[in-house]
């Protein structure tokens, strides 16, 4: 490659896309529409040299058809190629062509978070090893700048907690929920109906997409590797009208948070993923929409909060753009960012040894001993109750109870024992409530 | 200094800290405290060298006196300190201080923006010059990663408009004002007492604090050399209890904003400081007391918004911390991170040339005529309005007009030819709006 007489190359740097799907084609027409200013901002010219599709006869609107080719594996065997840009999605190819690109000394970037959550460790320690980058800001909250200040930023300063709305979808239907009173089946309808939820909405609704960001998260911020099958993981399908209304009513909303949580003795870390209760006055509570946003909460640094659109085309290329601008600079200054890092090892805790606030809903008979029933329960298992509201109608009441801060295990222990009281119709509800 | 077999350093890398006060102790402290933490993540052991004082005889808890010299000169050039922290605050001997240390090949960190919104061009040109890295995401919002963001996640987008609550104490005054109905001097009272605003809070509530902050990030943003003086300035002595509950009336709240903005010919950028209106559904007007937040638009990216403590000796710590974690691996890897750049050189549009919406209230009398008056005036200066809301008290009435966008220079215009207006008894307020 050419330089000038201090170092600094004068050249192109040749980037391999894999994919042109909704993400790959807005990347590659901004290569192309900015090219002058990603240049000035990369300290070279970025020039595409090929994109690899599954049918490279399909016309792509603004894109050379001369760029396509269906032999992924070429076009990242490709010597002269330095960057190469995963936007396929899944396991594989995407894992292959990564460890292949890596191999031979090229830099990648990837917005692949499955691939990330569950072949994470193998993928940093290839760029490890090969001493290239691999960067994926896009993977997890779209266009939110979160993954950088978290390994950048927050370098010199201790994470003990991150709530995190990271899935789109259902902040949607928890947003339509809380706002018009609907039902689950209602909300999805209007998301599906909008094109904010997929035909089939397992992934987003059930937690797994939320699961695997949060396992990207939480390895980022406690440099400890977390796979997604470590992600405690509850769906929002359960959550009811009645749950999102008992919220309102107690001045919270409901929301479906990832949560990454290092111990109070720094020793261990929980992940975890389900729809919870937070106070209206949290930052968090404001995040409506499809939006998303994640709150940090860091020893020196204090509270933090980054929000925006996690979704999208545009949005994710921009974070896949800045990802091949900073990977573009340190190819040209003959460097590499900075690593992932798992030096801290820290164990994983299961759900059983969590510890939060728990809502639970009851349906009761309405007569004289019931309450002390059902308090004595939750106290033979060390679960205090904070706030108490019974409401009765006719021969029935409903029993709305707020715990103290107790482990999931002891509250498990407490609602089996609650199903074993007679005057106990039903558990409708059991919640967790973070602060 | 010692390097293993491949060339990564394995011995230590000596910092010298100037200045002691609140955030300096805190760094010092943290560098200490988290030693093997730091180490892991820097890739070097960091090492405290000095600390340069005015009265170096007096105790600090927990810091080694044997550390202190009150020769800021002799330990920047001390050639085993490749890490210079400027925690002085002014512009001399900060400005001498940091261009030694940068000329003699020291990296540099600094949390001063006074010395960087004045001066930031001379120091960006040494640390390029000299090959260093010249870090200071401290100097704007406090703990929240910003800087960095801005100026590598955003890389390969566009901003287009930056809306920031960079200044705590202002932000305060209003979120009191705005929740209790107090006017200017005793939400100013009530900050003093609380130690959010300091005895003499001119720097705060006359807009020189987020002046400085919005030519920095003006100048990141917009990849031009923008200076203190290039930023049109107001502050919030004038906004009066009404204007806040005038405010509340029409669904929106008074911030005070530090706003960046591109023209839309890409060719100018303004920068500008004072208390607007936004809507109460906007995510800036949940950040309430003393916190910061920055709302960027991006072109691709969309909506971003970055919340946090903007002050503070931990939160500043946190970004101080940070930058000297990544200012210590770009060391470590014989490399640098990236430098401002000033390539677009855009022109600075005159505040007379922005455009934006405004709140008028004038005090009439309630006679026939006088609205058809008012509204000819904005008409003849071709400032369209949107709305209009007339409440007779007696024989005087007020007169609330909100405008759609218009240049500040029509709407001066407008003021002035409404003075001329025999039937206007007064113009009680005039407020920006911003969408």
């Amino acid at each position: 490659m050419a330089t000038d007489g201090a170092g600094m190359r004068t050249d192109t740097l040749k980037i391999a896309l894999l994919g042109c799907g909704t993400v790959g084609a807005e990347v590659a027409r901004r290569l192309d529409a900015h090219g002058p200013e990603l240049t000035a901002r990369a300290g070279a010219q970025l020039e595409l040299a090929g994109i690899a599709v599954r049918d490279p006869s399909r016309r792509r609107t603004g894109l050379d058809p001369a760029l396509f080719t269906a032999d992924g594996a070429a076009l990242v065997g490709r010597p002269d190629v330095e960057i190469v840009i995963e936007l396929i999605g899944g396991i594989e190819p995407a894992r292959s062509l990564l460890l292949a690109a890596m191999a031979r000394g090229a830099s990648v970037v990837t917005a692949n978070k499955a691939l990330l959550a569950t072949h994470g460790p193998q993928l940093y320690e290839a760029a490890e090893k090969h001493g290239v980058d691999l960067y994926f800001e896009a993977s997890v909250a779209g266009a939110i700048p979160l993954l950088r200040p978290l390994r950048e930023s927050l370098a010199g300063d201790r994470i003990r907690r991150m709530l995190g709305i990271v899935n789109g979808t259902t902040n949607f239907i928890l947003t339509r929920m809380d706002e018009t009173g609907a039902d689950f089946a209602t909300a999805l309808a209007e998301a599906t109906a909008l094109g904010y939820a997929e035909a089939d909405p397992t992934a987003d609704v059930a937690g797994h997409d939320a699961a695997a960001k949060a396992a990207i998260l939480a390895s980022l911020a406690f440099h400890t590797r977390i796979r997604v099958g470590d992600v405690y993981r509850e769906g929002i399908t359960a959550v009811s009208a009645d749950d999102v209304a008992s919220a309102r009513d107690m001045g919270n909303v409901i929301k479906m948070l990832a949560i990454c949580e290092l111990s109070a003795d720094e020793q261990a870390v929980s992940v975890r993923v389900h729809p919870a209760m937070i106070p209206r006055t949290h930052p968090l509570a404001g995040v409506r929409e499809a939006f998303n946003a994640v709150f940090v909460e860091a020893d020196a640094a204090g509270q933090l909060m980054f929000y925006g659109r996690g979704a999208g085309g545009a949005p994710t290329a921009s974070a896949v753009l800045g990802d091949i601008v900073a990977v573009a600079r340190h190819r040209v200054g003959q460097g590499r960012g900075v690593g992932e890092s798992a030096y801290a090892q820290l164990a994983i805790r299961s759900i059983g040894e969590c510890v939060t606030h728990y809502y639970v809903h009851l349906d009761v008979t309405d007569k004289a001993g019931v309450l002390a029933q059902v308090a004595a329960v939750f106290a033979a298992n060390g679960v205090s109750i904070s706030t108490v509201r019974q409401d009765g109608h006719g021969a029935e009441a409903s029993l709305v109870i707020v715990t103290h801060s107790a482990t999931e295990a002891a509250l498990a222990a407490t609602v089996e024992n609650l199903r074993g009281i007679d005057a106990v119709r039903e558990i409708s509800s059991v919640l967790r409530v973070e602060r």
